[in-house]
Order: structure tokens, then C-alpha cells, then sequence
């Protein structure tokens, strides 16, 4: 039945243009040019055993299918997930705009305007909530929020006991993802009941959840005050609409809030994704992990946003980092941010008062039927206490469509969010077998009974005017369309950023995301309300395994950093499982992904380097040695395949052999896993672990810098050890051998679920054919840009016969050297081209690293080409003295429109080269909204929340 | 419960906000302005009989409870509606796009290049595919169509015959719309077997259906010359995919080619909207009715696009109009051309063929099941014959979930499509008791057996290059990006076009028309499958009668055009019911909109103008002169209320009587009911009959010019007269006594229910009191314009106490007198600052008539007034002489980037000026792709189709 194959629409180039492409690279079809690129050994020729391609209704049909086996139920689960209503304007021009989704990490600050301007937001709106100095730019998920407050607080604390004290009321899988970051950081993780016991007397920090996953709302400040005194610091975990009524962390003297932002306005997704968020008090910013925008100015000295201290990250500090998270969750920290936006301050504290309202009307209802809470103090959770009689009560709730949380034996939890009506209280009521209040269909007055007088937040918040002008939909609708055509996104052109991956997000693969049945299901629901999820989760890690060639997937990691610790902590847990444990080197090519070294050392590994040899090859004699050198302690090698090079290496296989035979298993990032699919299985080449990237190969969208999925895929003898689910873990569960402990990665047991009907997408329509053409139009792309551009710039490493993979490294120092226009000066440049500049300086200083991607149509490939040729051109015109070195159309890129339409034209060249070089549509170019940005000048004078209107006037 | 009311979010100032509007017209609160504006003798003050308001959320669940209980079955029925597959990349980007769906018809060409192209691309698809000169940009539906061709065919043919011949073999409610547009003209329909009979001897024009609504195909060749031969004119009514393979209208000589584009990927709707087409042979362009796009240059000489041939229409031409037709489908046009563009013609061809194969599968399986089949010749639609057991055929195929025609006793229709699969034929073989043919699995080849080998289409079609460039997703996706970019809609700023309620589309609203339960629904689905449907317009009926006053209402009518002619002729068969024969004449005063007019001559009625007095008011001593030249043939009054002037005149109640006691009936043409709601009501202040519009006052989006939705709503007596089920008056049914006919006014019974969701969740969501809250913030809106705007240009025409109803006219005619700055320079200078320009030289040439709406927010009302004062200044500096008359910012607006950016700067003013007036953000400007468009030089050089790429080059 031929509809047109959904890989004719993903794929760029047609047939036609194919064969045009294969001229120019010498050969006669694709599978001649990957024989040839590829090498033999690795080379896998029996196909890929997965279902054939169906059409994007077929896929549509399916999914819908599952998705009417999930259950949509009232969730009152609480535990740190809660029902919200998105805002229809944000979901349909945000999380459905391609022009926010398609977006990537705001490097290129100057064409990322609107995002950052979004995040920081987000961060004025955590800082704000929390009464803390700075906050990131999100984090992954409340778990590893508080996991990474943990090591802050080690890096920053003056105490230097190993003791790290867990408030015993802290969300259960919040306490599995600390304990599996501490156990290889040598941290003695002590969960106390800080109602009941003392802490001990000494310890570098303390982990408070506020208020408490019982819904106890304590004053901790004397706690604050105590943990001080001994030289620790305090982490608090708090809910930011509780923080809209009660004192905020800042104010009791917290060091460091941490949490979750889902429920303000990003559904629940069985799961994830959601933006975590990290903030710290003053003093503490410089060693905050992950993404942190800030405000710079720009050549002409405007205000201007950026990412802030990235020397921070592990991209630049390798085993050196304060952390190893690369991706934020950045398309779900904008629609966070857009929902305080929308709501404004008192829009927030009113959802606040009527949830809470909500549960005392519970709280007081309960006990008027005799049933015993066990809080006087709470805002949104009431625990009940019914001895004996708890299992029964969530089962009378499930029946009438309400999950409530069994807590033990004797204790049900109920939590109240901004979606709870009457109507839900009238069936708890009913579960619990007691009576609805005499006056149900009363409104809901503000009531404050049940908050400590004490606790209540005085003074403003969300007090910048962006938080009060955008209350009508009208308003908020402009402001999204604004900020997202200030910036350049996968929908405008080309973003051809090496090991990057950023092909098409196809829209039947983005559409489900929205459906309730995806999106409206709590992570802990009631498994038979997760059918289709559990099939869909299952049918996915299946694939990724067949295309892989592993055993076993794991999709928990929900990043491509998580993934690689997921990966790395298997491996310990292997050594340690045979008594093997003074394995603790981990080899890595000097080549590396920075995070590659920062995961090693986050799983209790030191790094060891491997060096490179001139053709950008892992040294094979090198490797020997150190191999040599740590026989006895080897833990693991990890390499990228094909190498962040973009080649194809002949020595891999040797290399996996060699470190087998010295007892260390072999760990293949499979951040270039697109050149592979299809063509080799790096689970059959000799690799033991690898994690994937969802985000990348298998098409779910970079949201300008998140969500990220990163599974984790092993060989059979690693499966003991792949990520376990956090409530199991945290209830005490040992199931796994030989006294190893699973780890536990994410918050979720399945990480980011909400979003994996994306990749299922993906593979369901490409089909195993389609996979693999992929790869091969992918790799004929890459070589199509080398041969193009190899006259004008040297094209840096290549595999056999002169082939590059999947991307290519366009070598500017001789340039540099020559001219003086640097990479960055050409990176600028591609915007008055209309480009999103290609990867930067990574892996070789000095060069542009170039992966063309699939889904490029020939028309665009040749558009990038031909900018590159004419920058070149006017490279030489720099060099040639006809221009300036320092006022030039390089120099001074990029330009906007407020430049060139200036009264003054004081520059060396004309205006229509500085905005319309050769090739720019007149009529449809894109302008950057602001000139080039002086990051340095952003770092020195740190400001990372919104710059008041009056910065801006002109 | 109190979380936010939508009110709040669709009405655009706040409480502050109100409160400094209310200083500056002068009032305490609203209600005392609404008092002061709205005379006394209209005013209602008893509320609205209405839900009180619900939440999104809420509605948003009440919608997909009604949405559960529709049915989604396989579509088999064919009858001109058919299951498509929407590229989900269309549909997210087009239909679901604000950029797309909230733009106002293209009247300002320069900021409208991106839809007027994606027009062109559908004018050229249509052209292509008929084979014939010129084809419009899109009608209502395929039954408007084609009786738009008949009165075309009457206007143009030589013969002078009142006889149209219409196939046999047409769709039913294509006979009953055409039925119903030809009595009031005198034309005499006959429909005539074509395969028995012969044509008759005198005949002006001949409709055929192609393929037949049997599925016949039949070489109409002959049929062509023949009525060529007698001075007669040959509409053919074609399935657009049907053309790929068979030989084009223009082919066989055919004048005029009429029909529905719905199956290239528009949503059937339960009916619409969807695009229908009308394409004429050279020589016939300048009488087609409706939107007509075409090529012409801007200042600089490049091409640009803008609506041709504008003297042809109902605003300019009155009753000497060729139509009535005001808006097109131009979202769902967009959406058709966008999907021929993403399929090109090798892509349609396949669909064509897969589509044709499967009728052919489905004939022959039949056949050898034993079952006769009633044509050798088909494309996709095959007609068996089962003497006497239809009915149960149709039963049992229902059963199974597939839905077919019941022809009659003893015939039933099978459709083919896009969508169907071979398990469809499995159980429309079972419903027949036929074994399925042996090898169900085996692939479709592409056949054609079933097409005569003489009427095979040879010949390239679709060969200009923008149906060869976006077969990528990738590609499409940019290409959809890059022209939306091009436009100017809500979702950048104001649109403050009086008359036309440019006021929010909010995204809760649109949701749903997405949602498969409303979108994939056949018009003729039995009723059981469609109880949800039937609920919605039930309620959305009664709630429309509640508002307006009136006892009942029909939401059919497509188009507000379309509702004034379905009043008019409930007004005529009213009058003709009571054996009052001679009533013909319709007063309509001379401040009307030109479109009521046209309906009163396509309703067979005679227009007498009625004089205005110098305040704008309708001049009652001349309505009272007309009345008495006209007393016996009086039909009817039509007049707006608040009047075209946008005042609320104070002599309506008078007027209404004067009209009843000479016998006449009171038309209140609603455009401007958004002025009233829930403080006077049409239906008791004296009217009979009403039109409304969906798409200004209810918030269904205009879509760049459509779809339109116009109900027309009666009093008691004229509920006989409402539109009819067009199936059941094509069956021959008379339920409407005293032998008058009920009218039949689009093809489908519910119009474009599919839309219907839109105005539904606006009322449900507003309730009785915000309805009325948003028509007072409207009103409040524009007297604060007209308070700011009045020093620096005269506000023509006012009411009560000098206040505006919800617009005002600003009066530029002085102005242009003493400076020679016109109106079109004001209206292309606010492009400069952003803005859309209000309506332009309506009702009164040389006057900008400004309608706020209750949308847009004070800051947005106070940067339009702040643009136009300073354009004021800008026209004193031309009056002082300071910037020559030819030479200024206002007369060379607007200024594109490659002007401003340009290499020489030969203008009398800086750059600055012109491209960043003040208050102009620099970062965020939107600029215009073309210059000032010369509309007269397209006209004079006509071309409606895609120009060659080369005609852009620079």
C-alpha cells in the first residue's frame, strides 16, 4: 500500500538530488560510499530486525491505540508531581511552536535572544520564589536537583564530614537519586526524622523538603541555624506555589533551594520532562552546576543575554567540572516561566490559596468524619491516618478515579493542585467512607488555618514588569511570537552543528506529546492505568536495543549526561559484583566530549587520557601504555564512535580488545550513533555500554537546549545493573546480586516518558530501510560539505579513503594565522548569511565542526556552501588589506537592522554587503536583534535576572 | 471556584487599565457609559439567559464529552466529501498556526505577500488541474460553486434562454443549492438525465458533473459542443484528484470548472469549511465573482501580489456586483495549495492511482462476488446495484464501521480515497456477503482499467517549480515559516479594522477543531454517529437566538454573505407565503455595506436607496418618501445596527416601525452585533431577521479571508423560511407550508459545523455577564480612541453625548486637502510602525475607521494613538513644506529593509525616519517584504497564476 514513505519527507534530498551529491563525491550510489567509509570490521550486514515502515497515519493509529490504554485519572498522588493546567497560548505556541522546539542551546547568543530572554525568566521567577540570590537555568528534575545540591554543598561547605544529613520527609525518590550520586563520591547519606532525632554532630550538609512529602509544613529555621553552626550547608527542597504564601528558603537562611517546577503549567508526563531548578544565596553562584543565563552587552553596548560562566561547565572543565549536566530542560523551564508570566504574582498566590483551600476543606472535612490527619500545619497534602485501613482506601479512591498515595499500612496521602474541584473532594470523601460537608457547593474563600502563622511570606515577589504585562491572552500570545522570532531555530534553516544531530523534529512525531493520555498520567499512577506507556516503553527499548546491538535498554536517564553515568555506574557496579574493586581508572581519548571525563568522576573514577595520534585517531600505542600503566585498576575506556573527529576509526575494534584483555569494559558514547544506524551495532563491534541520544539521532527536538533523553544500553552482563525504579529503591529493595545496588538516575522510572513517543515515532516510521538510508544520506551530506568546501578550507582528519562520517571539521587556523578573522568572527558572519554557525572550536580550537544532518535538502546544503565560499572570499579580502582588520564584515558581524539602517555608515564596506551578501533573500532575512556580545563582560559584572525596562532605552 | 476567568484573559485592559480609559472619555464605570452611548428605547436590561461562564479547563472537558459522542467510521459515502490524510506538518503550521489563522483578509497587500502567495499557489493548482485560464481564490463550498457558475454562466452566455441544464449525475446538494439560487432569478433548472435524454432545444447553460455522483465516468464532449452550439455556456463541476488522471475541463472545452478542493487536506468537518474552487476559460476573468489574486509590482519595481480586478466586487460594485460573495476559504485554500505544493504532481498522481486502484479492487471483487456494478468507467466511486437489499447493505456496512451511500432501494455508493485501506474493502465485501478476493495482501499496482483510454490525461501539470521545491518536511516546514513571516496578524499586533472585530482567536477555542471527533466527520454520516455534533448546534443555536432576541436560528449559511441571502429569502418566501406577491423593493440606506445590496438582487429584490442625514443617521423623512413610493412592493429594510458609521442611531425603534406598518420586514445586518451583546437585542427592538458573523463577533479567526461562518437568525413567523437539509430538500421533500420553498444555502446542513466549536466554547466560556463586560470594554475602547485621537484628526459622526459606539471614523479628508497626504499614505505609513491599518475609504472615502475591539490591552490602544498622532506630525511637516510632497516618509511608506539598507540614500528625510519612527522597537520590528504595491498596473497586466521564478531576480 504506497503512500509516500515517511523517510521521503525526512530524508532531504530526493533521488535525483542524491545521484547529484554522489558526483560530486565520487561514487556511484550510497552503499558504494559507506562500503567505503565504513570499515569491514565493524561493518554489521544483516539488517535491522525491526517492524517495516508505516505510514504517518498508520503510526498515528498506534499510538492512539496506546495511548487509549493509558487511563486518565484524577491524580492526588502528590510526591512532587501535580496536576496543572497548561495554558492552552503557551502550550499551542510554545511547547507545539517549531519555532521554540526546534531550537538549540543558546550558543550562539545573538541569534537566541528570545529564549534567553524566556530563561531568564525562569531564573527571576525561581530566585524570586525561593528569596535566593541566583538560580540556573533548570535543571533535569527535583531528584537530581537535589543530588546536585548535595555535591555543591561538599564543594562549598566548610565541614569536610562525608555525612550528608536527608530530612526522613523528603520525597522518597528524591532520597534514591541522592544515595546512588553519594555511594561513588564516598558520601555517608543519613536520612533522619528531624521531628523526632537530633542531628549528628557533624556533617557538610542537610537536606530539608519544605513542605514535607507528608504535607507537614515546618519552620526550619533553627535547623538552618544548627546545620550552620557545625560548617555544613542547607539545601532546601521546596514547592515553589507553596513559596507564593509561605517564607521562602532564603529568608530561614538556606544556602541552596532545589526542586521542581512542573506544576506550573508542563504536564505531568507519566513522569517527565519538567525543568528542575537549583538557586543559591549570594556567594554560592560561581559553583552552581549546569546552564546559568546572564546579562552582557553587545557591540554597540546594549544590553544583550548570554550563557553565563560557562567555564563553569563540563564542556571546558572535563573531570575538572562541578558537574557533568550539559542540557537543561530548557523548552520546559520557558513554558514555566511563560506560566508565571501569564499568571503574574497574584495570579500564582490565588492558585496557591485555592489549592491550599482545597485541602484544608479536605483536612477539616476528614476529621469532622472522624478520621485522624497527622499534620496541623500543611499546605497542599493532607495524610491521613486510618490504621489498617489505607490499601483499602486507595482502592475505593482508584475505583471512583482518584489515585491517592499509600504511604504504609496506615497512612493515605492526598495532595490538592490547581485542577482539584468539589467534585474530586466528594470522592475522597466517599473512599474514606466519611460524610461530604454539609455545604459542598460553597465557595472557596482564601483560608490560611492550616499555614503557620509564622511561615506566612510577607513582602513582594515577581515584581518585574514582565510578570504584570502579559495577563491577557492577547498579550501573552505577542510576547511568545516576539521572543521566538527574535531567534533562529531548525524552522528558519540550516543548523549544521557538529555532534549535534539537529534533523527534523517531524510533526507526527511531536503531536501525541500533546494528547492527554501521554501527557496527563502521574509517574507513580497505578500500573494498569499505564498500559500503553508500559508497552510503548517496552517496544522502544526493544528497537533501541536491536539497532544497537545490546541486550538491554534502560530510557530512565533523561539526558545524555545521565545516561553516560547510568552507563559508567553499571560498569562499577560489574567490578564491584566480582569483587573486583580496585578497578577505578577510566581511559579517555584526549578527543573527548568534556563530559565523558566530568561522568567518570561523578562514578567514583579517575581519568586517565589517551592521546590522539596526527590524524586525530585514538594513539593505539598510546593506549598500550596507559594500559599498561593501570592493568591492575582499569575500569573502563570510553570513546565516541565514530570519534568526535567525525571519522570513522579503523582501530576500534582492537581498542575494545585490548582493554577486554586488560579486564576493563568498553563504554562507545553514542552521541554520533546517526553514522552508525543500520551499518554497525556497536553492542556487536565490541562495546559493553552505551547511552543514546534520543534528542539527537532519534529526532526528539533540542527545545533550544532541552528536554534530553539519553538511554542507557548494555550487553547481557551488564543488566543487573541498569537504572532501577526509584520507588522500589527507596522502599529498600535489593533485588540486584552480589550486594550491588541499581542505580537510580532519574526521579522517574522511566525518566522523561512524556516525550518517548517521539523516538517511537521515529522508528516506527523509518522502519529498518529507512534507518539505515538515513545514515547513509547523513554520511553522503558530510562528504558532499568536505568535497564542496575542502578548495576553500582544509578539511581536518578523514577515515579511509579520504572519507569523513557523519561530519566534518572545517580547519580555519591557517586563516586565522594569515588574516586574522577568527572562527568566531566566520561563526557571526553565517548570521547576515541567514546560518546558524556550525560547532565552534569543538573538538579542535580553531575550527568549525560541520554535520550537514539527513534532513537537509540539496538546495540548502548548496546555500550553506556557497556562504562558506563567499566568507572565504571575503576572508581573503581581509587578508588581501582591501578591508580593515577591524572593520570588516566579519569583524563587525553580525548585523542588525538598527546598524545598517543607521544615518551614519562609518564602516569600510558597503551597507548591502554588511546585510544582504551574495545569496540573502531581500525579502525574508532573518535579523539577528542584537550585535555581537562581550561575554566577558557579562561574567565580571554577573547579573542573571531580568535587567529592568529602563537597560533598554535606546 | 474561583481560578482566573477567561474574561479576563480575552478582554485586554484590566481593572486599572479600564479605570484610566474611563477618565479619559469621562465616565465613572462602564455601565454609565453604556448608558449614556446606547439609546434608551433598544436597551435590554434583563441579562442573557445563559450557563454562567466555565472555565477553560472546563469547557475544554464539556467539549470533548460532546466530542465522545460523535462517531468516527470510515467515510465511504463520497457525494464530494472524503477522507485525506492532513500532513500533519500542515496542519500544525497552517491550521493550528496564529501567524496563519488570525490574519485578516489581504486588503493591505504589502504586509499580506505570504498568504497572497500560498493563494497564487492555489490558484495555479486549480488552474493547472482544470486546464482552464483563471481560477479564483476560492468559494465557500462545491454547491455555492456551482451556483455561482450558473449566474456567471447566464451573465456571459449569448443565449437569452432561462433553462439550466443541470447533469442528472450531480451531487444532490449541488441541485438543491442551485435550485434555490435560481428561482428569485428566474431561472428555470431542469435536470436532465444526460445518459437518456436529450438537452433541450434553448438552454443558457449546462452543469456536468465529472466524475458523475454515481461514479461514472463519461466523455463529456460531445455534451460541451452541443451547448456551445445553441449560445449556451458549460460549467463542469470536477474532482480535483480525479484530474490527475483524466482529461482537464479546459481539455473539452469546457467555460467554467467548479468544486471543492476538501479531499487535498482539509478535514471533512461534518461539512466544512473547506475551499471550493471556480476556474473560467480566457475571456471569462473579469466576471468571476469572489477573491482573485494576482501579480503586479511594487515602487521598486519588483514583483508583489494583491487582489485583482477589485471594481468586480460586492464593496464596490453594490447591486450591480456579479456576486454577493465577500470573504473566500482562504485557511483552508492555503491548506489545499500547501498540500498540492508538499505532494507535488508525481504525489498527487500516486495518490490518485492508489485511490483509483482500490475502486477498481473493489469493482472487480464485487463482480466476482456476484453483485452488479452499474459503470465500466470510474476514478473512485463505485455504484452496486442490489435490487431491493441496499438498505441492508448499507446497515451491515455500518456495523463493521464503514459508512456507505444509500443510493436508493436498490443501489449503493462506494467511495474510494486518500485514507482507505484494504481492510476497508475486507468489510465492505463482508457487508455485501461477497468473499473478499484471495489475495487481500497483495500490493496495489497502479491500474487503470476503469478509466477510458480516451479521456486519460496526457501533459505536465503543476510544473512550476514551488510544486517540486517542499517535498522535504523540512522544507515545507521553512517554506510555511518564510511566508507567515512575510504577514502582518494578531499575533504581532493590533489589527483595528473597523467593521471587521479583529479581536482574539483564543487558542482554547481553536483546540478542539483539531481534535479527529469533529474534524473527521462526513456531512451525511447517519445521525446516530453524530449526537455530538447535534448537541453543539443545538445549543449554539439556541444560545445565538438567546443573545440576538430571536426565536430560532440556522448556523448553516457559510459565509455572513450567505446569511443575508438565506434572510432575505425567508423574507420573500415569507411575503410569498401569505399570497403578498408583488413585495420586491429592499431600502437600504446609502451608508450600507455594498454586500447587502448584491443579496438583495440575488434574492430576486429590487434596492431603493435611502438617503443619510449630514450626522450619518439613516434620514428618516426620506426613509418615510421611499416608504411611501414603495408601500405595496415594500419587502424589506436592511440596515446595520450600530450603523456602518459606528453610532448607535438613536431613530432604529422608529424605523422598524415605519417599515412593519407598510408591511415590510426589518433586516438588522448583525456585522456589528459585537456592539450590543447583552444590552439590546435585534430580535425585540423591533427587527424580523437578522445575519450574524461567527468570525467577528465569536471569535471564529478570519484566516487571512476566511472561513467565515454568518447564521441567520428569525423571528417566529420567518422560521418556516430557514435554510433546509440539503439532502432532504434534493429528495423532493415540501415540508414548508403554503408551497413555499425553504431555502437550501450551502452543500452541507450544518455549513462549516466544523468550526462551530470555536463561537460555542467563546459563549460558554464568556457567560451572560463577561459577553457583556467585552462589548462595554469595546465600546469604552474605541471612545478612548476617538477621546486621543480627536485633536489631531476630526472623529466624523458620533451619538449620544458624542460618543462612539465600538469604532470611530477618523476623518483624514481635510487633512489630504491642505498637506496632499491621503489616506493609503497614513495606512501604508502605520505598516512603519507596526501597525495594520484600519479600514481604509468605508463607509466614507477619505476616512480611517478604527475598531479597538475589547482585545487589546491599553498599552497596545496607546502605541496605535501614540503612531497616529505622530504621523500627524509627520503629514504637518509635508503641510509646512519641511519634507516636498512626493517625497516623505508618508508617501513612500512603506519602507522595506533592502530600501532602508540600501548603498544610497537619495530621500528627503534620514533612514531613521524612515524604518524606527519613534516608540518603533529596534530589535523587534516587523518589515514589510515589498514596497507599495501598484494595484492598477496588475490590473492592466492581469496574471493569477505563480510567476516564474526569475521574475524575482534582483
Amino acid at each position: 500500500m504506497s503512500t509516500r514513505p515517511f523517510a521521503d519527507r525526512h530524508i532531504g534530498p530526493d533521488a535525483a538530488a542524491e545521484r547529484r551529491m554522489l558526483e560530486t563525491v565520487g561514487y556511484d550510489s550510497v552503499d558504494e560510499l559507506m562500503d567505503a567509509a565504513i570499515p569491514e570490521v565493524i561493518r554489521w550486514h544483516d539488517g535491522l530486525d525491526l517492524p517495516p515502515a508505516a505510514t504517518e497515519a498508520e503510526v498515528i493509529a498506534e499510538l492512539r491505540a496506546l495511548a487509549a490504554r493509558n487511563t486518565v485519572a484524577v491524580s492526588m498522588i502528590g510526591l512532587g508531581y501535580h496536576g496543572t493546567h497548561t495554558p492552552a497560548v503557551i502550550r499551542r505556541n510554545v511547547l507545539e511552536s517549531p519555532a521554540w522546539y526546534t531550537a538549540y542551546t543558546p550558543y550562539q547568543p545573538e541569534i537566541s535572544q528570545g529564549r534567553l530572554e524566556a530563561l531568564l525568566n525562569f531564573q527571576t521567577m525561581v530566585t524570586d520564589l525561593t528569596g535566593l540570590a541566583t538560580a540556573n537555568a533548570s535543571m533535569l528534575d527535583e531528584g537530581t536537583a537535589a543530588a546536585e545540591a548535595m555535591t555543591l554543598a561538599r564543594r562549598a561547605a566548610k565541614s569536610k564530614s562525608p555525612v550528608y544529613v536527608v530530612d526522613a520527609d523528603t520525597l522518597p525518590q528524591t532520597v534514591a537519586v541522592i544515595r546512588t550520586r553519594a555511594e561513588p563520591l564516598g558520601i555517608d547519606v543519613q536520612v533522619v526524622d528531624l521531628d523526632a532525632d537530633d542531628l549528628p554532630t557533624e556533617f557538610f550538609g542537610l537536606h530539608l523538603q519544605y513542605p514535607g512529602a507528608s504535607g507537614a509544613v515546618r519552620d526550619h529555621a533553627p535547623l538552618v541555624e544548627a546545620a550552620h553552626a557545625t560548617g555544613a550547608l542547607v539545601a532546601v527542597a521546596a514547592d515553589l506555589l507553596a513559596l507564593t504564601l509561605l517564607r521562602p528558603p532564603g529568608e530561614i537562611g538556606a544556602d541552596i533551594a532545589a526542586g521542581t517546577t512542573q506544576r506550573f503549567g508542563v504536564p505531568m508526563g507519566f513522569g517527565g520532562p519538567h525543568a528542575g531548578y537549583l538557586a543559591v544565596r549570594a556567594g554560592l553562584e560561581r559553583m552552581l552546576p549546569g546552564r546559568l543565563v546572564g546579562v552582557s552587552r553587545d557591540a554597540a553596548g546594549a544590553p544583550a543575554y548570554r550563557l553565563a560562566l560557562q567555564t563553569r561547565e563540563q564542556h571546558i572543565r572535563r573531570e575538572k567540572a562541578t558537574s557533568n549536566i550539559c542540557t537543561a530542560q530548557v523548552l520546559l523551564a520557558v513554558m514555566a516561566g511563560m506560566y508565571a508570566v501569564y499568571h503574574g504574582p497574584a495570579g500564582l498566590k490565588a492558585i496557591a490559596e485555592r489549592t491550599h483551600a482545597m485541602a484544608a476543606r479536605l483536612d477539616a472535612g476528614l476529621r469532622a468524619g472522624g478520621v485522624t490527619t497527622a499534620h496541623g500545619a500543611f499546605f497542599d497534602t493532607v495524610t491521613a491516618v486510618v490504621p489498617g485501613r489505607a490499601a483499602d482506601v486507595v482502592a475505593a479512591a482508584a475505583r471512583r478515579n482518584v489515585n491517592l498515595r499509600l504511604v504504609d499500612a496506615d497512612r493515605v496521602g492526598i495532595s490538592c493542585d490547581e485542577t482539584t474541584v468539589e467534585a474530586h473532594l466528594t470522592e475522597v470523601f466517599a473512599a474514606f467512607g466519611v460524610a461530604a460537608p454539609t455545604e459542598p457547593a460553597a465557595p472557596v474563600e482564601p483560608v490560611d488555618t492550616a499555614l503557620p502563622a509564622a511561615l506566612l511570606r510577607t513582602g513582594d515577589y515577581l515584581t518585574h514588569p514582565v510578570f504584570s504585562r502579559h495577563h491577557s491572552e492577547t498579550a501573552m500570545l505577542r510576547y511568545l511570537r516576539r521572543l521566538s522570532d527574535s531567534d533562529y531555530a531548525l524552522d528558519r534553516g540550516m543548523i549544521p552543528l557538529g555532534s549535534c544531530t539537529m534533523k527534523l523534529n517531524a510533526t507526527t512525531e511531536m503531536e501525541p506529546v500533546s494528547w492527554p493520555e501521554f501527557a496527563d498520567l502521574h509517574p507513580f499512577a497505578p500500573a494498569d492505568q499505564a498500559a500503553g506507556y508500559r508497552d510503548l516503553v517496552a517496544s522502544l527499548e526493544g528497537w533501541l536495543a536491536e539497532v544497537t546491538g545490546y541486550d538491554a535498554v534502560s530510557v530512565q536517564p533523561n539526558a545524555g549526561s545521565q545516561g553516560e553515568l547510568a552507563g559508567l555506574l553499571a560498569i562499577r557496579a560489574y567490578h564491584l559484583s566480582r569483587g573486583d574493586t580496585g578497578r577505578d581508572v577510566c581511559l579517555i581519548p584526549s578527543s573527548a566530549h568534556g563530559t565523558n571525563a566530568a561522568s567518570a568522576v561523578m562514578a567514583g573514577m579517575r581519568v586517565v587520557v589517551v592521546a590522539c595520534d596526527p590524524d586525530g585517531n585514538v594513539d593505539l600505542v598510546d593506549l598500550d601504555r596507559r594500559i599498561g600503566q593501570h592493568r591492575d585498576t582499569l575500569a573502563a575506556i570510553m570513546v565516541t564512535y565514530p570519534s568526535t573527529h567525525g571519522v570513522y576509526e579503523t582501530g576500534i575494534a582492537s581498542l575494545c580488545a585490548k582493554v577486554h584483555d586488560a579486564g576493563g569494559q568498553v563504554y562507545v558514547d553514542g552521541a554520533n550513533l546517526n553514522a552508525l544506524l543500520g551499518y554497525a551495532k556497536p553492542g556487536r563491534f565490541g562495546a559493553d555500554v552505551s547511552h543514546l541520544n534520543l534528542h539527537k539521532t532519534f529526532c526528539i527536538p533540542h527545545g533550544g537546549g532541552g528536554p534530553g533523553v539519553g538511554p542507557v544500553a548494555v550487553r547481557a552482563h551488564l543488566t543487573p545493573f541498569l537504572p532501577h525504579d526509584p520507588l522500589v529503591a527507596a522502599a529498600g529493595d535489593a533485588e540486584s546480586g552480589a550486594g550491588a545496588t541499581r542505580p537510580v538516575i532519574s526521579a522517574a522510572r522511566h525518566g522523561s516518558a512524556g516525550i518517548l513517543p517521539i523516538p517511537w515515532a521515529y522508528l516506527r516510521m523509518m522502519g529498518p530501510d529507512g534507518l539505515a538510508r538515513a545514515t547513509g544520506v547523513a554520511v553522503l551530506a558530510a562528504n558532499y560539505v568536505a568535497a564542496r568546501l575542502r578548495a576553500h578550507f582544509p578539511v581536518l582528519y578523514a577515515g579511509n579513503k579520504g572519507l569523513v562520517a557523519h561530519e566534518c571539521i572545517l580547519d580555519l587556523r591557517p586563516l586565522t594565522k594569515a588574516t586574522g578573522v577568527s572562527v568566531d568572527d566566520v561563526a557571526k558572519r553565517l548570521i547576515d548569511y541567514g546560518f546558524h554557525a556550525p560547532t565552534m572550536s569543538f573538538p579542535v580550537a580553531g575550527t568549525l565542526m560541520v554535520e550537514p544532518t539527513e534532513s537537509e535538502d540539496l538546495a540548502e546544503l548548496d546555500r550553506f556552501c556557497d556562504a562558506m565560499i563567499a566568507i572565504r572570499a571575503e576572508i581573503d579580502k581581509v587578508g588581501s588589506g582591501e578591508w580593515p582588520k577591524g572593520d570588516n564584515p566579519l569583524s563587525n558581524a553580525p548585523h542588525t537592522a538598527a546598524m545598517v539602517t543607521g544615518d551614519e555608515w562609518p564602516y569600510a564596506y558597503p551597507r548591502s554587503v554588511a546585510a544582504f551578501p551574495a545569496g540573502v533573500d531581500r525579502a525574508a532575512k532573518y535579523w539577528p536583534p542584537v550585535r555581537r556580545i562581550d561575554g566577558a563582560f557579562g561574567d565580571r559584572n554577573l547579573v542573571c535576572a531580568c535587567p529592568p525596562p529602563e537597560a533598554f532605552e535606546q
